[in-house]
């Protein structure tokens, strides 16, 4: 019998190549799906996805450009006028990188293209712990989704979300990504830089912490490392 | 007190056109939503979306591209390949015409403006009686995308989906519309042709109908009216 599908939503950083991994470890044939959505570091990006989709073989690839979300603005990932926040990890708000409802964006187009080719699955790389307060990236918010996606596709389908990560620290998903062998050196975090990663954005700061509380080294270059990380 | 802001989406159709009559009517603020999903008659609808904002005085307006609905495929509207189909209207199947889980693309981008526009209601022009059976015009699938709504925009946000011509036929809306002044004239419906109506495509046929059944005369000119609609 053939593998099922699973439209795996690849961005290019760590959380969403772990996603990748899982989803093939589970026997899923990976459909990938990449979006551009007008960020600063779309290129890189772009670029981490490809060599991700390399990595694992995936042949069927669609990417996306939803650049109305930078019509649409709101967000500093997206608007040039407005500066990156530096990261401050004990800040609670939603930062200023937030762009709203995104992930139920994603998450319509990923379910259109499910549909055509007969996925059953998505897998997306949110995170509810670690997240920096989106309020799409917790479980209750997939749920609903599961739901609408129930009531308003074809009856007889059956797609679920799967979260794998959603519950987990980003020490967690080093360690899990180094064990079983996630291509950590061809993702892409920062939401700064596209040559060498900034690392003091909050995407930064967040992937550093992570191998820092795992011991284990990063594989990327960075300009600089937060003093408040070396603890 | 300033009125509240919706945003309403605008096709150019008939229905979105009441849908416009009727926020206005509520004395709502409107912010026009229109999409070009690289349907083949995607100027033509840009024309009438223009032409009703026009009509009623509307300056906040914001059009969007979402031709990757076009590259996932799966649909006469969307793929030249496919031929649309004539009109069946006793047939209960979903139409090729159907572009897997579009609400729920089209609502994501409305909320994401909303959200950062502040608008408290969207407007969408479903109706679930005589849709020719597309999953995401039900009430029940609205009702669930507010829930992903409430769990998936900032804490504080309320966006409530106003579907005003849910369960409403073609006749009640000639006829409500006909009764508050809503444009026809302006809207086109065709999925066909740009020029002159077609007459004989799913969206003419219902269009054409829901004119003959209120006893009122549709101002667009067709090529054909199908022997049918003579009873």
């Amino acid at each position: 019998m053939a593998n099922e599908i699973a439209v795996v939503l690849i961005s290019g950083g760590m959380d969403s190549a772990l996603s990748a991994g899982i989803a093939i470890d589970m026997r899923f044939d990976i459909a990938a799906l990449h979006l551009n959505y007008g960020q600063k570091t779309q290129m890189r990006e772009l670029k981490s996805y490809t060599d991700i989709c390399d990595f694992y073989n995936i042949e069927q690839r669609l990417i996306v450009d939803v650049n109305h979300l930078s019509a649409i603005g709101g967000s500093s990932l997206t608007s040039p006028d407005i500066e990156v926040d530096k990261a401050n990890l004990n800040n609670n708000e939603i930062p200023s990188s937030y762009v709203p409802f995104r992930n139920a964006n994603i998450l319509s187009i990923a379910v259109s293209w499910a549909e055509v080719i007969g996925a059953k699955a998505i897998f997306i790389g949110a995170m509810q712990l670690d997240n920096s307060g989106y309020p799409d990236c917790r479980r209750e918010f997939f749920d609903a989704f599961e739901k609408t996606i129930e009531l308003g596709t074809k009856a007889g389908t059956s797609i679920k979300i799967f979260t794998p990560l959603i519950n987990m620290t980003k020490k967690e998903i080093v360690v899990m990504g180094d064990d079983i062998g996630v291509p950590f050196h061809l993702t892409w975090s920062c939401y700064s830089d596209s040559e060498i990663a900034c690392g003091v954005c909050d995407s930064c700061a967040l992937r550093l912490r992570g191998f820092q509380q795992a011991g284990i080294s990063d594989p990327l270059e960075y300009k600089q490392i937060p003093d408040y990380l070396n603890f």
